[in-house]
């Protein structure tokens, strides 16, 4: 008779095409956390998902509120309290989209197209949850139960830095206790190298405002006499960097914890060329901080960077208008130990200092996050390179990642138990892009090294368990 | 017995209401000519103006084909060969407009408030062409004839500086020959300060598009290796200046005919203060090169402006992206006798010259137009300081408008004719900006005006036929 988690694999690819289906209809919710004309859709994707996971079986299973975006919760404890809980964290919301932005097809409206699966979040993270649902109702269905006990936590707010999702840990320590939080919102290479994300870059968001003039004006009529808001804007922006481009705000470095020689080696050894670098962007050629490596200045170096920039007019043609308004978006990716409000003060400190007395500057706070740093010599890490290994057919690397998942941070500090990244995308998903995708081949291993993971993680506390036993007779 | 111009002026107040009415009509229209997508609402513009010329009596009144918009055509001349002809220019089109740029009601949508009609080309250059179709109406309509030959040129590219009616003024010099020109295009300080334009600013519109990553990239992968092409933007953009706030280009001050200590003290007399330019603009302070005074920069002194500017995201919250492109529009109005042309290279030369080897940068030419430069010491120009100080009830100042009205270059060197700018506009008209407007009082007060010229132009020529038999008897 085949192992459970044998049997669990053998169920999760005979209902490979359900699965997929299922994915495709959590595809089409528009769930975008930052936009308010989208709240309703965010609350619509949260019910969608809780009523999934009730019919899965899950108990508790429900779409919370919080100060903003539902969180969905299910557990399923079948395993007994003897045996270990997994936090499976996830999140359902995801960034704006529209067609206009160069997308094949409507974001919203999910395609399979030569094995890939095109829509917005279908890498980040609706498709990449979905495999530990997925993996968890493989086991229910073929076994009637699993190896460890399985708690399920889908914020709705992580694109927007989970502004709510500390608090409403906070508030539900008990509910959420557990021994291991697994989270897939990352991504390897290639599909023959996966990769156990073991530090992420934290974040601090905001946004600069400039007025000039009250209304826009004639270029004939005022131009010459009046400061220009896009120019204002030009010129404080052009302040920020120095001509190393690293980045010119007093402060900024001051706590980045610098790599050590033997850290800076582990990351020489999952290196990223030049020519690398060229075909996965598109770019004439790499830039940045010549003092670094690529990989080590995308992951373990501090950015800022412009997400966007608005002025006047930008339809077709010529328009003779000096604009009343200029803004731009920035965002810093921060490393251990920079903390994201110190930066926003020291950011704003700094453009407030340089803002010349013609125009008017206002700069505000978007989002922040955290930045996280875990050890990988954790047991809980070490079972998921043996899941990797006889899920996936081969061992992972451990990696820095250069994304943000705010909440890593918090869960290690509020909760005390390891966060262990297990990413089932691939660098060229295109996740924040037009034309996100997620291969199908991943989502279907995904669903069975989860499968093993959970295997692997209880047979790691009976491993434990038996130790403690030898332990205290020896005592 | 009334003379015919003192009938025709009472006609033109017997009738305001009607005249009002129609101009509203006409100011329906979204006649943008730079957009594409509003061709049709142009050609429907220029034939229903058409149609209107004809019902009023005009010969020939035709929307004539061009190689892009129509230009329209209308004459009378019944006058007869021994009088003057002249020659009405103005322009149909308007700059984009759309209420979410702050109109208080939709801006092609009219409506009449406490003296003033809002509406897109209510003042530029709808109601001030309006006013010279409703004066040759009054005279045709109260005297059966006017003093003089009319002939109407109502073309709708101006706003994108004209790139057709050069050409068609060349093929049609038979058809259009006039002894002077006339436009209603430009504006006075208050109702009470009337204005005859000698000098008008040309153009320079360029457009720089960067290109960097193929797509938008994810700005936690590839933050920190890439060349964000909102900064090198930014960096190309803050290149273009000096600190002093000139312009920052070799070459492109060269051309520029300096000033002479005469003109300086003839556009001092028409001052600029600080004071008036934040009231009228809402700037905290102004701007420029402190060697010119205010009135001196915004008129006799080539600009730089950014006209608009865009990257990345701009909506709602957070995007976390590497944008893949950024842009901009950049106008360079300029004075007697830089050449549009010349400029243009040197602005694309420079910025190629600056251009980082880590991004893709295109150069593109939008629009161009030449400064004019025309005596006032002329009898057409003295003619219509009379029409004012008879039809307007104060004599005008004659300016340098900062403004660019392409085709008056052109018009001055192609036909060699007098251009006479009597502007019936408001500098506070806020044309090319949200709530465009214009003064009730301003267009019917510009009709009797421009009754009143027709007649003076009528007596100028009178005099000089007079003066030249005296000077062939005595010869």
């Amino acid at each position: 008779m085949a192992e459970s988690s044998e049997k669990a694999r053998k169920y999760s690819r005979d209902h490979a095409e359900r699965f997929r289906h299922e994915l495709l209809e959590f595809l089409r919710f528009p769930s975008l956390s930052g936009d308010p004309a989208h709240a309703d859709d965010v609350r619509r994707t949260a019910d969608w998902l809780a009523a999934h996971l009730h019919a899965l079986g899950l108990q508790n299973a429900k779409a919370l509120p919080t100060s903003g975006h539902p969180v969905v919760y299910g557990e399923w404890m079948g395993a007994g309290p003897d045996k270990p809980t997994v936090l499976v964290y996830g999140h359902y919301d995801v960034v704006p989209a529209v067609l206009e932005d160069g997308w094949d097809s409507p974001p919203f409206e999910p395609v399979e197209k030569s094995g890939k699966i095109y829509a917005r979040g279908a890498t980040d993270d609706k498709g990449q949850l979905f495999i530990h649902v997925k993996a968890l109702e493989s086991y229910l269905e073929a076994n009637g139960g699993a190896p460890v006990n399985v708690k399920l936590l889908i914020e709705g707010e992580e694109e927007i830095s989970s502004p709510n999702l500390a608090p409403f840990i906070k508030a539900n320590l008990d509910m959420l206790k557990a021994d291991v939080c697994v989270i897939s919102d990352s991504s390897m290479r290639t599909m023959n190298e996966p990769a156990v994300t073991h530090s992420l870059r934290g974040m601090t968001y905001l946004q600069i405002e400039i007025q000039g003039p009250k209304d826009d004006l004639h270029s004939g009529f005022w131009g010459g006499a009046t400061h220009n808001p896009a120019l204002a804007l030009v010129e404080i922006l052009g302040k920020l960097y120095n001509p190393d481009n690293t980045v010119a705000v007093p402060g900024f470095y001051d706590d980045v914890v610098q790599l050590t020689a033997q850290e800076r080696e582990m990351i020489a050894k999952n290196p990223l060329t030049e020519q690398q670098f060229k075909d996965a962007t598109g770019v004439p050629a790499t830039w940045g901080d010549s003092k670094y490596t690529i990989r080590e200045r995308v992951s373990a170096r501090p950015t800022l960077e412009i997400n966007g920039l608005w002025s006047g007019y930008s339809g077709p043609g010529p328009k003779t208008i000096i604009p009343a308004k200029a803004g731009a978006k920035l965002s810093s990716r921060l490393v251990a130990n920079q903390d994201p409000e110190k930066i926003f003060q020291l950011l704003k400190k700094h453009i407030e200092s340089i803002a010349p007395p013609t125009v008017k500057v206002n700069v505000s706070l978007v989002t922040k996050g955290k930045p996280a740093l875990i050890p990988f010599d954790l047991p809980e890490m070490q079972a998921a390179a043996r899941a990797y290994q006889k899920g996936w057919g081969k061992a992972p690397v451990f990696t820095r990642g250069g994304g943000s998942i705010p909440i890593v941070a918090d869960i290690y500090d509020m909760m005390k138990i390891p966060v262990v990244m297990m990413g089932y995308g691939l660098d060229s998903d295109g996740l924040h892009a037009a034309n996100e995708h997620y291969s199908v081949e991943m989502f279907h291993r995904g669903i069975e090294t989860a499968i093993v993971y959970l295997k692997e993680l209880a047979e790691m506390a009976s491993r434990r368990k038996a130790l403690d036993k030898t332990g205290a007779r020896a005592a």
